[in-house]
C-alpha cells in the first residue's frame, strides 16, 4: 500500500468557547470550565476567545484593568495545560468581523427572539442600570462568535442551553432568507458537559464577586492558610462535639480531592468527633497544593517571558482571523454584499 | 513676508451623509439631496456613503440587485456633479470598522433612547414583518457612521433630525463613560438645509414605489413623454374650460424649474383657457432635458469606463477607512482594549 492512497484523518470538528476576562482565574473556573477546555482541546479543533466585548455588556465602567485582567486570564488558560499547539487563543475584541457579522445577523433577527431570552430577563431584574441595546443584543453577539467560525460544538452548561439554541434559529433564518439552496452557516450543537460547580471558602458558589475564592495561581501557604480558616459546621463549637459533613463548607472540597478511603475517614472522624477539622482538611490542603504545582511552574514559565503569552495570542488571533474572514466573504456573497 | 509664516487654511470642516442604494436616482432625489451635496462639497471635506447595510434593516430579503443598485446610484451621484476630487465616496458595507463601533457604543446605549425614535414607532406601523434587532439599533448605526468620521455637520432634513439628536446623546455618553477628560467623539450638528420634495407625475411625493418619477437619467423623449401624458387639473376636461394651477400636478414642477415670468404666463394662460396644457408643460420639458445635459454627458463618460467608477469608490473606501481606523484606535484606547 503506497501512502498516498491511505485516507487522509478526517479534519477535527471545531468547538468554540469563550470566557469573560475576570483576571486571575480560581478553582471554580478550573473545575467548571478549564479542565473540560483542557479535556477538549485533543479530540476536537477548540477555538478559545477572551470574551473581552461581552464583558462590556454587563460591566461598560469597568474598562482600566481589562488588558491585565485579559493577560492574567490567559496565563491561567496556559497554566491549566491549555496547549496554545492544539487550541486556537484569540480575543474577541480584535476580530471586527465578530461585529460585522453581529450586525448584518441583525438585519434579520427579530427583536421577540432576544427580549424572550431568560438570560435578559434576569439580568433586567439584577440590574439597577438602565438595560442597554448591547444586553439585550448579547445572545446575538454570542452567535455571531459562533457562527463566524462554523463551529460544530459549543460547551455550555444548562443555563447557556437557549443560547445555543438561539444561534441555532439565527443560523437557520439566516440560510433560509441569504442562502436557501446552500446553507452557510451550519448549525452549531451544545455540547452538555459534566462540569463541577466549586463552593467557595464559605460554602456559597465560588465567585470573585463573593470574596470567597482560592485562586489557581495561589501561592501554598496561601490555599493553606484559606482553608484553615474555612468555617465548618457551625454546631461543631468544639473539638470534642460531634459533627455532621452535610453542614460542612469544607465536605465539598472532599467530595472533589479526596479518594473514597479519604472521604469515608474524613466523615466517620467528624461524625465520632474523632478527628479534628484541622486534621480534615489537611487532605484537601495537600490535593489542591498538588494540583496547583503543575500550573505554577507553567505559569512561572509563562510569566518569565510575557512576550511569549502575547506571541501565542498574535498567532491565534491571525488563524482565527483567517476562518472569520473566510466566512465574511461568504456571508458577503449569500447576502449580495459582495463588490 | 515669507511663505512659511503666513498661516494654513483652516482644514475644512467634515460633513456626512449617506444614501441608500436604490438603483438609478430620480430628479426627487437630485432636488432633495444631490443638490445640497454638490453645493456642500466645495466648503467642506464631504464624506458620502452608500448606506447597504442600512438597506437592509428595512428590506433585507432584497438582495439580488444590491450591486447594480450601488453603481447605479453612484454613477447617479458623480453624473449630478458630485466631485471625487474634493469629495470622499465609499460603501457602508465594505467598512467593518463601522459594525466594530456601532458595537462597541451599544453597550452604553440605553435601550429606551432606541424604542422612543419616531423613526422606529413609524416604522412599526407600517411594516407587517416582525420588527428586528437591527431596525431598532437604526439610529445607533447611523450614529457609528457619522462618530467614526468626528463629522461636525450632518445635512437633514426635519424628519431625520431626531436621529442626529439622539448621535449627539451616544456621543456625549461615550465620553463620559470611557473619556471624560478629553471628549473624543465630537457631537455634529444637524445641517438643515433647505431641498425641495418633488411632486411625482401624479401629484403624489416622487417616489420609485409609487412608479411616478423621472429618473435623472431618462433619454429627453421619455422625459418628453412621461410630461406629456401627466394629468392636469381635472377639472380643465377640454381646452376651452378655464383651470387651476393649484390643482394641477404639473404646477410645482413649474414652480420648480420656470422663472417668474413663465409662471405668470403658464398661470394666467391656465386660468384663462388662453393655453393648452401642452403648451404649458413645454417649458418644463425643456428645462428638465436642459438640467439633465450635463448629467447625461458626465455618466457618459464614466459609463464608458466603468473601471472609473469602482477606482472612485476604491479610493473613497481607502481614504475613508484611514479616518475610521484612526478613530477606532482612540475609541479602543479609551475604553482599555488597546491590546
Ligand atoms: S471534621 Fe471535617 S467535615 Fe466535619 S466539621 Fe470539621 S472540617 Fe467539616
Ligand atoms: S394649463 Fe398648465 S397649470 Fe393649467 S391645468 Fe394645464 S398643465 Fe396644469
Amino acid at each position: 500500500m503506497t501512502p498516498d492512497t491511505s485516507p487522509a484523518a478526517p479534519p477535527r470538528q471545531r468547538v468554540l468557547s469563550g470566557m469573560r476576562p475576570t483576571g486571575a482565574l480560581h478553582l471554580g473556573h478550573y473545575h467548571g470550565a478549564l479542565k473540560n477546555w483542557v479535556r477538549l482541546q485533543s479530540e476536537f479543533d477548540c477555538f478559545f476567545f477572551v470574551a473581552d466585548w461581552h464583558a462590556m455588556t454587563t460591566h461598560y465602567q469597568d474598562h482600566a484593568d481589562i488588558e491585565r485582567n485579559v493577560y492574567d486570564m490567559v496565563v491561567d488558560w496556559l497554566a491549566a495545560g491549555i496547549d496554545p499547539e492544539q487550541a486556537t487563543l484569540f480575543i474577541q475584541s480584535r476580530m471586527p468581523e465578530h461585529a460585522e457579522l453581529f450586525t448584518l445577523l441583525a438585519m434579520s433577527t427579530p427583536l421577540s427572539w432576544l427580549e424572550r431570552m431568560p438570560s435578559y430577563k434576569d439580568m433586567l431584574e439584577k440590574n439597577r442600570e438602565p438595560a442597554t441595546y448591547g444586553l439585550l443584543g448579547y445572545p446575538l453577539l454570542q452567535a455571531a462568535d459562533i457562527l463566524i467560525y462554523k463551529a460544530a460544538y459549543v460547551p455550555v452548561g444548562e443555563d447557556q442551553a437557549p443560547h445555543v439554541e438561539v444561534t441555532r434559529e439565527v443560523a437557520r433564518r439566516f440560510n433560509h432568507v441569504y442562502s436557501p439552496d446552500r446553507p452557510i452557516l451550519p448549525e452549531p450543537q451544545a455540547l452538555l458537559t459534566e462540569t463541577s460547580r466549586l463552593t467557595g471558602l464559605d460554602g456559597e458558589k465560588m465567585s470573585k464577586s463573593y470574596g470567597n475564592t482560592i485562586a489557581m495561581r495561589d501561592a501554598p501557604e496561601v490555599v493553606e492558610q484559606k482553608i484553615r480558616r474555612m468555617p465548618t459546621d457551625p454546631q461543631r463549637m468544639r473539638r470534642d462535639d460531634a459533627g455532621d459533613p452535610a453542614r460542612c463548607p469544607v465536605w465539598p472540597l472532599h467530595q472533589l480531592y479526596s479518594d473514597a478511603d479519604t472521604q469515608a475517614w474524613a466523615a466517620q472522624g467528624c461524625r465520632t468527633a474523632g478527628i479534628g477539622c484541622l486534621d480534615c482538611k489537611q487532605p484537601v490542603i495537600d490535593a489542591i497544593k498538588k494540583e496547583q504545582e503543575p500550573w505554577r511552574e507553567r505559569a512561572e514559565a509563562y510569566l518569565s517571558n510575557p512576550k511569549q503569552v502575547h506571541w501565542i495570542v498574535e498567532v491565534g488571533t491571525e488563524r482565527a482571523r483567517a476562518v472569520a474572514r473566510k466566512t465574511m466573504r461568504e456571508v458577503r456573497t449569500a447576502m449580495g454584499l459582495a463588490y
